[in-house]
C-alpha cells in the first residue's frame, strides 16, 4: 500500500474546468452547469457537506473565467477548496433568488450541459429565470469527460483496487458458517477503512438465494455450509473509487455451482480480452453475454456488464447493448458478468479494468477461482 | 427515553399516498412524481441504498393507484418496503428507456409537481419523452406536504429531540480547553448514537472566531479558555429529526460575550412567542429580527430564523422574510436566531418549536443560559 498521493493543486483544477469549457464548447454547447456532487469535486475539489435546497452553481464557459455561485453562508467554505484561487465566488443571501442571481452569468439563447444530479428544483428554477435557454444532461452531452483518467488519478484507482484486493485476501480467513450476512459484510467495512478507504460505499454479502438478486446488500440471514457467497464491495481512497466481486463457497461446492462460476470466470475473461482501445463499450458487454448465452444462462444475466470508476463507484461509460462510444487509454471501468439462479445462488466476478494502449490492464487482480471459505 | 414506536403500515402509506394525489389535484396538478429521497420515504416507506442514474419514480395521481417504476434490479428491495402492498411496481431493464417506461402513466400534457432533488437527467428525460408537459418544484406546488405531523411523527420527533438535549447535558460534561472541536464533535456523534440516532448529520462545533461562520462544521482548531463555542448537531431517530443549538463558553464569559448571548437569547424567545397558528412563518423570522436590530446587530444576524423538520433535519416550511404560509398546528421547525461577529465569535441558540392549537411547543428544552465549560 502506497502513501499519500501528492494533492491536486488549483492549476489541475483550472485545468480541468478548461478542459470542460472547451468540450462544451466543441459540443455546442453555452456552457455547463454543475451543482454539488462528484463533478464538482472532480472539477474544483469542493465538497459542501451536502447538497441542499441551496444553490451552489458552477458555470463554465469557454473564454470566460469559472465562477461558482455559492450560498453567502458557504463561501467560506468554498473558498478553502483546492480549487478555489481558480475561479470567482459569486454569493447570494437567504431570501434573495439564486436564480436570478446566477442568470446575468449565462448566455439567455444558450443550450447548456446541466450535472446529472442536479437538483430539479434547480433546474427547474434556471428554466423559470430564462425561458429561452435549453438543457442537456451532462453524461449525454460530455458522457466522457471524466471517462479518460490521467496518470495521477490512474495512481489513486490502482491504490484503491489494491486495497479492495487487500481485503479480499482478509475476508477469506473469517468464518462464513454460521454468521450473518451482516456481520461478514461488517468485517468487509472495516477491512476496507483499515486499507485507507475513507469511504465505504456497499459490502454486498449475497448468500445462497439472496445472491440472485444481484442488487441485494446484506441481510440477516445466517450463511450455512453448502452456501454460495457473492460479495462485492467497494468505496472511495484518497477520493477515487474501488469496486470488486468475487464469488466464494463454504465448504466444496457442487458441480453444477462449480460449472456455472466457471461459465461466469470465462466470460469476465472473455470481456477483458475485448478491451482495447477503439473497440466500442458494448464490444465488452457482447463478449461476455455472448459466452454466457451460448452456455445455456443469457436469460439469467440480467444486468449490464460493467460501469466507469473514477470520483465515482458508478459513472460512465458504461459497459451495455447500444453504447457505441469507443474505448480510449485511460478509461477505467468494471468487467463484471454474473449469473443469477432465482431461489437458489448467484455468481458474479468483477475486476475493475483500464485501457492501455493495445489493451486491458486489470485493476484487481486477487484469483478469480471459486474460494473455498468455512 | 422511550422505547422503538409502532412502525408504520401499509395502510398509513396508503393515507399519505391518497393525502399527496388529492393536494395535488386540488393545485390544479395532474399529480405528483417523487423520486428516492425523503419524500419517497415518507410517502412509500422505500429507501433505495442510493439515488443513481437509473430512474426510480413514484407516479401519484387522483383517482389512479400509485406506482413506482423501479429498475428490474430492485425489484425485490421496494417490494420489501413497508408501503409495497399499498402500490403496483412497474419495472424496466437496463438498455430500456426508463422515460418511454414511464410516459403512459402520465396526463402527456399534464402539469406535475416533481420532488425537489430529482436528479436533472430525470427531469429533462421526461420533458424529452412527454414535451408538452411542465413541472414545478414539489415545495413549490405542495410545499406543506409533509408539514403538518401527525401524532406518531410528533412522537419520534419529541423522542429525537430529547435525545438531542440528552446528548447536550452530556456534552457540557467534556473537556473542551485544550481539544480540538473536531474531538469534541466526535463526542457530540458518539453521544447522539448513543441516545438512538440511526443518522448523524451535522456536529458543528464553532470555536472563537469559527462560531462567526453559521456553517463552520468541526475544525482541527485547539478550542482554549475564554473561547465562545457554537454546538449544532442533529439527525435522524427512528427515522424523524432533531436539531438543537446551544452556545456555552470555555470559563467565564466577558461582559460583551454575555451581552450578545443575551440578545440573541432573547431573540430565541421572542420568536418562541410569535409561534401560533394563523401567524405566518416570516412573523417568526421578523420577531427575532427585529430583536437583534433593535440591539444593533441587525446586519450580523446573516441566515434566516428556522426551517422545518421532520423525515429530514431540512425541510419546509421556512422561518423566512416573506415566507407568507400561515403557521397550522402540527407544524415542526427550527427556531435558531444568531449574531456573527466576524473574526471574533459566534452566539446561535435552537429548539425546535411544534405549534399547537394556540402557541408553540419546544421540543428541545435544555437550559437556554449560556454554559460554562471546562
Amino acid at each position: 500500500m502506497a502513501g499519500t498521493p501528492v494533492p491536486f493543486t488549483a492549476d489541475d483544477y483550472a485545468a480541468r474546468m478548461d478542459r470542460a469549457a472547451r468540450a462544451a464548447a466543441e459540443a455546442g454547447l453555452a456552457g455547463v452547469l454543475v451543482a454539488p456532487g462528484p463533478d464538482l469535486v472532480w472539477l474544483t475539489g469542493y465538497a459542501p457537506p451536502a447538497a441542499t435546497e441551496r444553490l451552489t452553481l458552477l458555470v463554465l464557459a469557454a473564454g470566460r473565467d469559472p465562477v461558482l455561485v455559492v450560498p453567502t453562508l458557504e463561501a467560506p467554505d468554498a473558498e478553502k477548496a483546492a480549487g478555489a484561487s481558480a475561479l470567482t465566488l459569486r454569493d447570494w443571501t437567504d431570501g434573495k433568488d439564486p436564480y436570478a442571481a446566477t442568470a446575468p452569468l449565462l448566455d439567455g439563447r444558450g443550450r447548456f450541459g446541466v450535472g446529472d444530479s442536479t437538483w430539479a428544483l434547480h433546474l427547474l428554477g434556471l428554466q423559470k429565470a430564462l425561458p429561452d435557454t435549453s438543457y442537456v444532461p451532462l453524461t449525454e452531452a460530455l458522457p466522457m469527460l471524466r471517462a479518460v483518467k490521467d496518470a495521477a488519478e490512474l495512481e489513486r484507482l490502482a491504490a484503491a483496487g489494491a486495497a479492495a484486493d487487500a481485503t479480499y485476501e482478509e475476508i477469506l480467513k473469517v468464518p462464513f458458517a454460521g454468521r450473518r450476512e451482516a456481520d461478514v459484510a461488517a468485517d468487509l467495512a472495516d477491512l476496507l477503512r483499515r486499507f485507507g478507504h475513507e469511504q465505504v460505499d456497499f459490502t454486498v454479502v449475497g448468500s445462497g438465494p439472496n445472491g440472485a438478486n444481484p442488487h441485494h446488500e446484506a441481510g440477516d440471514r445466517v450463511i450455512g455450509r453448502g452456501d454460495t457467497v457473492v460479495l462485492d464491495f467497494g468505496g472511495l481512497k484518497h477520493g477515487y473509487g474501488s469496486d470488486t466481486s468475487r464469488t466464494v463457497h463454504v465448504g466444496e461446492p457442487s458441480a453444477e455451482e462449480q460449472r456455472v462460476h466457471d461459465v461466469v470466470r470465462a466470460a469476465q475473461q472473455a470481456a477483458f480480452e475485448a478491451v482495447r482501445p477503439g473497440a466500442a463499450c458494448q464490444d465488452v458487454d457482447r463478449a461476455a453475454r455472448a459466452y454466457i448465452t451460448d452456455a445455456g444462462y443469457g436469460d439469467r444475466f440480467i444486468h449490464r456488464t460493467g460501469h466507469g470508476i473514477g470520483v465515482t463507484t458508478h459513472e460512465p461509460p458504461y459497459m451495455i447493448e447500444g453504447e457505441e462510444q469507443p474505448l480510449v487509454p485511460g478509461m477505467c471501468f468494471s468487467v463484471e458478468p454474473g449469473i443469477y439462479l432465482p431461489g437458489r445462488f448467484g455468481v458474479r466476478i468483477e475486476d475493475i479494468v483500464t485501457v492501455t494502449g493495445d489493451g486491458g490492464r486489470r485493476l484487481n487482480d486477487t484469483p478469480r477461482e471459486m474460494a473455498v471459505v468455512q
